[in-house]
């Protein structure tokens, strides 16, 4: 079987190091490279830290082309070091790495990729969409020639984490976010209320210490500030695994539950500013989703079955 | 056991219609007016609605007030005639009434109800807020001297029936609601969180056939177009009795679950206008919510209990 050839947009973040570990050992995916953006961290320090990430792992063949550093339309609000790490990496200070990124732009590199091998590339977006609007933008017939797009964010049927409206990524920039959705290319929300459903627990993550590579026990030591947080904001005994979610969904789809709706993203100034709204309607569809394609949304997952899928891929190692 | 005095607040409307009457037929509440407001019908409209349902009562004592015309701020968005036909009691075209209303209005009539027997009146609002924000603005102290104000209005974890992100009542008045929902006073938010499991079918709905009294024979009369539309709108064999549930919840509380959190709504000019947005994260609060006091929100109900409720009620006739 052929390996499916994604790209991977990224801010790495605790969580984000874990999804790019659980592609690199999944032996259905071919990344062929890493974009960063702004999010959990500034986007120089998320282009650091993927290619920090790709020397842990011994696949620095893998390129790196590093993203923008604003949103669209807005500011970017600043990194969130209570929940990655004032280095995204759960305060692990890793030495500087020794490879470089790409000298061409995180949009550019998509672009060529798409245009290259039209029907090929999956991209994976675990981080605020900034890159793939710009790409569409730049050259929107990569929306005909990208194979799928799915993204870690949003949230359709439940509430928010950056506020009680809005999740995190999208928050960072609805106005892409809305560009993104409202492409004609094919995209799936995984989003809290799948995200929300997977859960590894403190038995789990304990499996991390005991695995026998390199990629295992960079999780193993980056894991207490995000543990801690989940610890204090929720009581919750573990962590939820959002953007290992999205690898997962282009892993085995079959994991999920689907449906499909127009969706718009709240781009205003007012307190919903980032909430996704999908226009569930069996009647009548209003102005602002009239004419906007069906995104496929998450909304249920055996969450158990991810965690799984995830922990064994650790295990084996490099795919 | 002392009637508990409420002053109902409605747009009628037919679910408005079975609510005023399942009031009338409770033993627990005394009705002591009527305010009207613009909705699921004009103001004017409204009036004369409740001038007749009381008619067909025999309960002319009870006063009507009529409420202002328009929202707050925004301009009022226009009946809704597929929902509740075009003279809002589903096109059975009554004759006027012959009582009149009162000649003063609606806040005024609030404020003077509530500061004439402080503690004991009960607001239950059935429509737009902009009466109550109204008297809160001219008199604040009513939120002290206010026994309790139940609201059947909003949606906090579900979505909207107005547009996908609000609730037909706080769409229509984005403004007041938020105004409502601010005040010091204890609110309780009926929404479309519970309203949606609080179900009327069809074999319910053809005992009003066979009740013998002319409150349960009008329902039976205007149900026809509403029950259209929610077959058409979403298959259902039945309607959400969504105003009924806010009386219901004033008679008998416990058969709700609820919680409590600061509300918002969303007073943009985007597409989450109108939406209600509860604070319910446990590390921090927002801005937006900061110092703003807990609404309880009802989040569950025992759907069944309410519906025989209320069917027991119109049996039984005038209590």
């Amino acid at each position: 079987m052929a390996r499916r050839k994604v790209i991977i947009d990224t801010d790495p973040g605790i969580d984000d190091a874990m999804a790019i570990f659980f592609a690199l050992c999944s032996p259905e995916l071919e990344v062929i490279g890493l974009t960063t953006i702004f999010g959990n961290v500034h986007t120089s320090l998320a282009t650091i830290n993927a290619l920090r990430l790709l020397e842990i792992a011994g696949r620095t063949d893998i390129p790196v082309a590093p993203g923008v550093a604003a949103p669209l339309a807005s500011a970017y609000k600043g990194p969130v070091p209570y929940v990655h790490g004032e280095d995204g990496q759960g305060n692990t200070h890793l030495p500087p790495p020794a490879s470089t990124p790409l000298a061409r732009a995180a949009a550019d590199f998509i672009i060529e990729q798409i245009m290259a091998a039209p029907g090929e590339i999956t991209l994976i977006a675990l981080g605020p969409l900034t890159n793939l609007a710009l790409a569409l933008r730049q050259e929107p017939r990569i929306a005909q020639h990208v194979r799928e797009v799915v993204l870690m964010g949003g949230n359709a049927f439940t509430i928010g984490n950056a506020t009680p409206a809005a999740e995190a990524n999208i928050h960072n920039d609805p106005e892409a976010a809305d560009e993104v959705f409202g492409a004609p290319w094919p995209v799936t929300m995984v989003g809290l209320d799948v995200t929300h459903q997977v859960i590894m627990d403190s038995a789990h993550l304990a499996e991390y210490a005991r695995m026998n590579n390199p990629m295992a026990q960079h999780i193993h030591r980056i894991l207490p500030v995000y543990v801690e947080l989940y610890r204090l904001s929720g009581g919750l005994d573990g962590i939820y695994i959002h953007d290992s979610s999205a690898v997962a969904y282009v892993i085995d789809p079959s994991l999920f539950t689907t449906t499909a709706h127009p969706l718009r993203v709240d781009t205003s100034d007012g307190i919903s500013r980032g909430k996704t709204w999908a226009s569930v309607s069996q009647y009548r569809t209003l102005p602002p989703w009239q004419n906007r394609p069906p995104v496929t949304i998450c909304v249920a997952v055996r969450g158990a079955a991810v965690v799984a899928l995830e922990l064994e891929r650790l295990r084996h190692g490099l795919a």
